[in-house]
């Protein structure tokens, strides 16, 4: 195996209603991330992308040709991946073991997606196509319903007050939007207090309205290559330290291992082994914020905290710049934004660029990061894709 | 790269409106593979499953999770990828590249539709955002359609009359139905003759009904390893020689090269040089015959004939078993069936039964031969996938 270096990033704002179709916005990025790796379209050598409703977004499946096409990317192999909300980071690991392996030396790794070309609730149908078509969703499960669940089970298994975890959630809702107004890519841009998120609207108890990540449209990109060549071209290489995915079957079997995600942590252990390090020496995460609550279960499960005790992280300011494990320093899914099949590439770029000491400028740079972590999971936790990026 | 095996395989009937949803369909067929390897659902590492319109038909995506817990494949990887009708080959070539590389020992492949769960005319909806969205399926650019104008495109490129290529066409029905008489698993149990499929309804001229494969549910599934598992285990193993994959923008963009598709003669090439052979060394070829034309385009794109010859081949018997290039001796998408997800991994499950030598009681074993491909193509030619396979 060689060691997969991440070259140029592209990154759209994210946006309610895109006046692009996912053709543009996606070829946008990876243009910008193949530019930004000092190279030309005729350099990339296949394309792999996440998206997850093309079809139901705009009537296109198989976006992943057109895009390659017209990028100048001609004939090269070009695969769509689909893993829910995962999708994009499931593209990233695909890139990792194609680089890995030989098979190529520089692959195009994009996502996108275009969720707000959908009226609200036509997308939260499409969306919860991911979860159990069978026997979950005639039941009711959308995933505001799954997490509220998950809620509840939280305070049951940890015996917190339902109160408390309101007020926790509250503060991880905070914090994500003070970071997004220093991300100029981010959807919201909106200063919240506690009270403003204990006060919106119920969405499914005890998930308020600014505990759930808003539907979004954009784009992604990242340029993978080899050591070899990365050395060649890059003065700040960064380079994937490990991958992992796993996946779990529908609510019913997971239930005795809920609140708790089992396909994350598989997939986490996956990538911490194949990189050789612990939770200790992850300097930043972005992780799978589509609901406050998912948040605590997610920095516990990758192992960053004790099962129930995430909360005080965040109420202590742990999870900020300066503490204990800097998370979702973008602003999250919750204010940076969710654009399904983009998120996870997003995650990555963000790391990336964290790592290599960009974001200075706007004011949100973790100095002196080493290793960085992306976390995305898909539906109610049926798939979980873990990258973990490195500047050593 | 190591050298990588296809152990066991499964291939559902294939047939019109299955009572089984997907899950149930792709589930059955894994595990045929699975038993027929020799395995236990714990030995497999990964699982890859092509699956286009899932979302559709049943309001089911991350379909592939859900398959890997209900065969007890827990927790695994299991990914899903997209390209059209070539999803199925794209899953194939995707095994290839994880257990080449090392990455992975044993990986499940598989493949599933339920297209007949859709009504027709919306089926025709559904397959065609593959298409173009923007420019393209508006104008009315639904797959009849463009295979018929490449059918125009053929007679005018080669100097052939309408009237001949119509005549040439049935004999390739006609072909593919007699020999879906032999194969149990076929949708289409129907002997045809020439005049039946003159003289059926026109769709889009002048492809009338019997040049056109029907819609259909079905699944297939096939299991890889390395060479040094496969040794342990197998007494007839069949290896992967080469794979090729490439991609295509809208029509406009290959309108100078149609009727050739460039996207098969580009991937085509590349495994033909990674398996260091020549079109005269391969001995059987399941090729993606969604219409007639396609049938005598991917045939001479693969190199058997010349171009605007391999009508000759059709009418003289040069396709059937014991000529120069058997093709489609399952009956092919137009008699075996055409469940999209399903199809590229269903060609390879008829290669690799005709590589051991398996159909003789079928009365449709090629015998005696070495290296088997398939070719599946997605759309109009946006995206191809070939495997090689062989005995040796």
């Amino acid at each position: 195996m060689r060691r997969v270096a991440v070259l140029g990033t592209g990154h759209s704002n994210y946006m309610f209603r895109s006046e692009k179709p996912s053709t543009e916005l996606m070829s946008e990025t990876a243009m910008e991330a193949i530019i930004d790796s000092g190279l030309m379209p005729g350099d990339i050598q296949a394309f792999l992308m996440g998206n997850a409703w093309g079809a139901f977004e705009e009537g296109q499946s198989t976006l992943q040709s057109y895009v390659a096409n017209e990028i100048g990317c001609y004939n090269i192999p070009a695969t769509r991946l689909e893993g829910a909300c995962s999708s994009g980071t499931m593209a990233v690991r695909e890139g990792f073991i194609w680089v890995a392996s030989g098979f190529y030396d520089i692959v195009l790794v994009g996502g996108v997606e275009r969720a707000t070309a959908l009226p609200t609730p036509l997308a939260t149908r499409v969306f919860v196509t991911c979860a159990d078509s069978l026997y979950e969703w005639p039941t009711g499960f959308v995933y505001p319903a799954s997490f509220g669940m998950l809620a509840h089970l939280y305070c049951r298994t940890y015996n917190i007050p339902l109160s408390k975890l309101e007020g926790i959630m509250a503060c991880v809702s905070v914090q994500s939007h003070e970071y997004a107004l220093l991300n100029p890519k981010a959807q919201i841009h909106k200063k919240l207090t506690k009270e403003d998120v204990l006060n919106s609207p119920m969405v499914a108890t005890p998930l308020r309205l600014h505990n759930c990540c808003p539907f979004t449209d954009g784009s992604a990109a990242i340029v993978l290559a080899s050591e070899e060549f990365a050395k060649k071209l890059d003065k700040r290489p960064v380079y994937i330290a490990g991958v992992g995915q796993a996946s779990s079957g529908r609510i019913s079997s997971q239930s005795a291992y809920y609140p708790r995600i089992r396909s994350r942590e598989v997939s986490s252990r996956q990538a911490y082994r194949m990189a050789g390090i612990t939770p200790e020496d992850i300097d930043l995460c972005e992780l799978h914020d589509c609901f406050s609550i998912a948040s605590l279960i997610a920095a516990e499960g990758l192992g960053f905290f004790e099962y129930g005790t995430a909360g005080d992280a965040w109420e202590k300011g742990n999870t900020r710049i300066g503490g204990k494990i800097p998370i979702n320093i973008s602003g999250g899914l919750k204010a940076k934004g969710h654009p399904v099949g983009a998120t996870g590439v997003g995650q990555v770029v963000e790391v990336t660029q964290q790592l290599r000491g960009e974001l200075m400028e706007q004011g949100r740079q973790v100095e002196g990061a080493r290793y960085g972590m992306t976390d995305t999971m898909g539906a109610d936790g049926v798939v979980t894709n873990i990258i973990l990026t490195t500047e050593k």
